[in-house]
């Protein structure tokens, strides 16, 4: 058995000393336990993990499993430019972006922070001349309205980010269409005015069927409204294929490269992020990026106990191969991260949703879980009555800030005493004696006590964490997202995953190529000949 | 044992019969396969459950599992106003207010039908009186927007038909405030002028923290520019609770009521519909409450084999139960059902999230999975890697439209080729052997296509249904919406679950409060001493 395995059943065997256990009893044992199991960063971002099913032994296990699976060694493989994305045989630099890497790292001879300085003042110089209208319409006024076409990590990233730094906007309105159904393009471009709209088109191939077709109706609309000599004013391009950009009418200036060391997934860092850039600063962004960079920094020398990404990404592999949890849910009380889940879902399941190591060998636990979640109050009065009373343990990870940005103090007073009182109702629970003294208190009789008491039981002992933070600015941010990707990066090395790549998205795409000729004529194309038959049904073929 | 648990055991040894069961090989076998697995219904609806582990066998049991459950006696009793919410003393007559009950139904001396309709008339006069005007603002003129400001059942379902129906718009354009957050009124309220917006306030109690706060802030919004006097004019309530509603300062004539036997999350069918009724106006509401009676209709009089409802729920118990599936996936392929996943969520986890009977016994088996989903195509940018190749089976259900309501027909082809590839690749998959040949036909070297091949294998063999329709008409989205609930009736009734209740959500709401003071002010209050250690870190208290 490999030293990895050993750990891992060391693991199974010490589930067996959480038999007893329940958070209610672990708190009233030891009042220190949330200074036990909490870890801070920057005076600023706390991780709660304290309402975990963990001891010191089980930190010392799992410390283990990370240093046994080589994370560390893995991280400087990472930064030194590696190509750990083997089967693509390319390097994961996204970290570099942030300036997490040397100055002076070369890959295949390429100055990696020299290219993405050079990028990024084109970025920066262009965003800057969209918000003070120097880079004006065709007809030489400032644009008013931003639209990003681009789908998956050219879209979850940016478009959760801006909404996210809502309050920080003081640019352009900034819109994102990303499904390849027309209603999406349709229901955007209803409310906006051809002469005052920039789109960008963010495709790293400029052959992605869904952000080429919106692309071709967004020209389409714009054409009809201005003429073809709007194009090259109206569209820049976040990509690397001159050829197609060119073909397209948009001018190479107007196309922003990155690289193959950037997944779209970990790509808001890049010139994927010029919606952002555009929407609050240049400034804004160096911000998002700094923090970003304190989050590596942390992550690659903070010790396991006071590691957030590590903890986290600990305590999920915990519950996920050892408690059989498969999904978790993310919750974090700012309506402002009402797409943080949808974010996470790409970032974590993408990357970790596999069933072969980076050599191809089968992995014989389960892998990533199910990411869902939505921003609280709102879950509150929709699905956490089945985190609370529902039949499996869900581990949840909560998220706060402990001042608002912009909006009223009063209302965020209301949302941390709801966040918090929903970690506390989790761990805690009600036992049915308590909901029977309750019911009686309330003037209930004996009879309906008994009947009503088992409805209002809460076994408690639901394991959730808490993220907790001064602010929501574009550092912290930048953080937050940081921490996520490295928490993936973690389970993905004691996994032995190849948490880069995405094959498993492929045979979709292939099989949509050769029934889209059979949906869009009258032939019997190939493919399932039951949907056929179901097209001719509904005389669709 | 009982006969319902008789049945539960042969579905486990069933399980069995499928040790060599694979998709692939069960469509080469029987091409006849989606005939003899689809159900239709009016002709514009067709579920395709062809791609799900089942045989004639499966069948058989499954129909005898809701027999020996009471599903048709336990419809018959919700019908005939029985209070089937038991722990509530409560009929459940949403289905009511889609005429599918007797006319001359009474519960509690309350005429329903009447009721309903008495209602309802009042709701079409408002909603028809906004729309053409003849219900101003205080200064006359029409109203251009209006905000719904509710939470949960009162926003959810709104909320999500609204987007739904973004073809059938012709009124004031509709927004949904629902956060106790502040940024979310803050943000939307930023984009409109008190002096052309109407607010309505959906609050069964007007008591709800979230409505209440927002409906205050709103207040205050537009006090501040318009003074006292315009409130009247201004604002709407969706309430029960008379004295709070005048007490706020709408007249009793604005209010609107529902009934206690109308549970917040099976409530668009009511008042809660008015954001709905002025969005697509009265007739766009009516054929949206004949779709749901359509399919009350069918649900009650369809055989088994032919009923969506209760196919889709026997084999979600299938799943769970016996197959131990712990989530399953809602895919529509329409950006405007982009909240169609959070819809469900509520529905289904909220209803049927629970731990204990009816009677209060423990429940020895999985109740509600989770519920997740996002619009194709977009979803396939994102976690469909994990669908695919990652290590949990979770079976999906996939909706899509044969023809766009008002988006282009191209695009609309695409989606639709993209939703059958998808549905197709899940089943069939791609072996190593078919891997490795697709390699070494695109010029890989025999050593390079080895390596790879691991990765590009899709197990198939991945359930999921298909709902087909014709076009997502306002008729059509009630079918949907009813089928859904219907779906999760059939559940709860098997699971022997009160799917009326949500008790789950009391003692996160009863600790909010208690945390409330503590967070508000700077004394030490009473909960968590963690947490205000955590707040005196961050000088909250």
């Amino acid at each position: 058995m490999s030293s990895l395995e050993v750990v891992w059943s060391d693991l199974v065997r010490h589930r067996q000393d959480f038999a007893d256990f329940h958070l209610r009893k672990a708190f009233a044992e030891d009042p220190a336990r949330f200074d036990r199991y909490s870890a801070q960063m920057d005076e600023c971002l706390t991780l709660d993990y304290s309402r975990n099913y963990v001891n010191d032994k089980t930190l010392l296990l799992l410390e283990n499993l990370l240093l046994q699976a080589g994370v560390a060694e893995r991280f400087q493989d990472m930064k030194s430019g590696v190509a750990i994305n083997n089967t693509e045989n390319r390097s994961v630099l996204h970290i570099a972006l942030r300036g997490s890497v040397s100055d002076d790292l070369q890959v295949n001879g390429q100055m990696v922070a020299a290219d993405i300085n050079a990028v990024k003042n084109r970025l920066y110089a262009f965003a800057e001349g969209v918000r003070d209208g120097s880079i004006a319409a065709s007809d030489g006024k400032p644009f008013t309205d931003v639209v990003n076409i681009g789908i998956g990590g050219s879209d979850l990233g940016p478009h959760m980010v801006t909404r996210a730094l809502a309050a920080f906007h003081d640019g352009p309105n900034v819109h994102f269409v990303s499904n390849v159904d027309g209603a999406h393009m349709g229901d955007t471009l209803k409310l906006l005015d051809p002469a005052r709209t920039l789109f960008l088109v963010a495709s790293k191939t400029f052959t992605t069927q869904e952000t080429m077709t919106n692309a071709r109706a967004a020209k389409a609309w714009l054409v009809s409204a201005l003429g073809d000599d709007a194009v090259g004013a109206h569209f820049a391009a976040l990509s690397t294929n001159k050829e197609g950009v060119e073909g397209f009418g948009i001018s190479s200036e107007r196309m922003f490269e990155f690289w193959d060391w950037v997944g779209g997934r970990y790509s808001v860092w890049s010139a994927i992020g010029l919606p952002v850039m555009i929407a609050i600063g240049p400034d804004g962004f160096e911000d998002f990026l700094a923090g970003a960079n304190a989050m590596d920094e942390h992550f690659g020398t903070a010790p396991f106990r006071e590691n957030i990404p590590m903890l986290l990404a600990a305590l999920g592999l915990w519950y996920r191969n050892v408690w059989s949890c498969s999904s978790m849910a993310v919750l974090p009380y700012d309506q402002r991260l009402e797409y943080f889940s949808a974010f996470l879902q790409q970032l974590d399941m993408e990357s970790n949703g596999k069933r072969v190591r980076r050599d191809g060998s089968d992995i014989l636990r389960a892998t990533g879980p199910v990411i869902w979640g939505a921003a609280g109050t709102n879950g509150q009065h929709a699905f956490y009555q089945e985190l609370h009373q529902g039949h499996d343990i869900i581990p949840c990870e909560f998220m706060v800030a402990a001042n608002p940005t912009d909006a009223d103090t009063g209302q965020h007073e209301l949302l941390l005493s709801n966040c918090f009182a929903q970690v506390e109702a989790l761990a805690m629970g009600r036992t049915e004696e308590e909901a029977r003294a309750q019911l009686l208190a309330s003037g209930k009789s004996e009879d309906a006590a008994a009947l009503l008491a088992p409805h209002k039981v809460f076994p408690g002992n639901r394991p959730s964490s808490l993220l907790f933070y001064d602010q929501l600015t574009p550092k912290m941010l930048g953080r937050l997202i940081a921490l996520y990707e490295q928490k993936v990066f973690v389970q993905g090395v004691v996994w032995g995953i190849n948490s880069y790549d995405q094959w498993g998205v492929e045979l979709g795409k292939e099989l949509a190529n050769k029934l889209a000729p059979a949906v869009k004529s009258a032939e019997r194309g190939e493919g399932d000949p039951a949907i056929l038959d179901r097209l001719k049904a509904y005389r669709m073929v």
